[in-house]
């Protein structure tokens, strides 16, 4: 069964929660917990949770074991994800260092820059000429790609990337990119992220004047 | 007006692909080329354009130097906008070295840590005290904020930026920040969007299977 992206994203962040949670020490969470936690109302957690087939008990709540390992299921977090990075400009850099994706069972695996001075240990992972990377894709299996290159060459490695058999893209360049059916782009944009706040934040400003 | 955070996207991308058409040495685009280089359709574009008032020609379409004008007089982008950084961890550090903001008018002025150790220059960028943080937004007026600091303290920070004045906070802690009736919080969650993709890059592989 293929969910909707924002249940999925919902789920996601019910089990940052929960690994909270019982780091903390709880043993139960009620739906109205989650809800808060995540900015949801309880109805949406228990809706997406019985989407699943999981049902709490309305005077008991969850066990968080439980329900941390149904969620782990679904999302496929029982083996470790290999991903890998293309472009170790500042932000690539940033985030091969980055410490959340591994503690999300997600491990950059390698990583790849056209530019021989980039050709180098950045943090524990090896960046490696950006012509080696259809072989590596190939031989190791990989799937998915974060995408930090410029954006005038972003196309054009997205390219190479998909026939390489990469499925999915985290992509960080300011472009529209084109792939074939079947491949998942997901967009994150960061200064259109400021730009829109620096508008909205500007509006409300003009507004109190 | 206050339009809608969906619209404002768009228009922030339309303005990237009008600099970049101008760049090339184009003087006329038409809703089907914006259209195409956004991922939306021509009548898309039409429709939001007419929502500011502008208007173009069926056949002679946008001169881009006229749309660029009037996109950046909605945008605000007349005047440089300011704003600051909080948590110069990899992340934090990461966007001090940026140079996406700078080219869409916006700079980050300054920076704040808690750790001593970190209270030093990154590219241009001086990283102060924390404890500092709410003078210098008064005194600076500043309105917005990038909030990079480990999940377990955002809260606070975020408690601390909106009484000193700030409006609106781009989010990259992997927390539900609780704000009052009008401040602006825009989450970006790098592990939650990666760990979405393999969810779903998995799933459609299963599917295969």
């Amino acid at each position: 069964m293929l969910s909707s992206k924002n249940t999925i994203f919902r789920l996601c962040r019910y089990r940052h929660c929960l690994k909270d949670l019982k780091n903390l020490g709880y043993v139960k969470v009620f739906s109205d917990n989650l809800g808060e936690a995540v900015g949801v109302s309880a109805a949406q957690v228990r809706k997406d949770f019985s989407l699943f087939g999981i049902s709490g008990n309305r005077k008991g709540g969850y066990i968080i074991d439980d329900l941390l390992e149904k969620i782990n299921h679904i999302l496929g977090k029982d083996e470790i994800q290999k991903v890998i990075l293309v472009g170790v400009g500042n932000l690539g850099s940033a985030l091969l260092k980055y410490k959340g994706f591994e503690k999300e069972g997600i491990q950059i695996v390698s990583a790849f820059d056209a530019d021989p001075a980039k050709q180098v240990k950045v943090g524990n992972i090896q960046v490696y000429p950006i012509k080696d990377i259809s072989e590596f894709i190939k031989n190791n299996n990989i799937k998915i790609a974060i995408l930090t290159v410029p954006g005038i060459v972003a196309q054009e490695v997205c390219e190479v990337l998909v026939s390489a058999g990469i499925r999915g893209i985290l992509n960080f360049a300011p472009v529209n990119l084109r792939v074939p059916e079947g491949i998942i782009v997901s967009n994150v944009n960061l200064a259109i992220e400021l730009e829109n706040l620096v508008y909205f934040v500007c509006s409300m400003e003009r507004r109190k004047e």
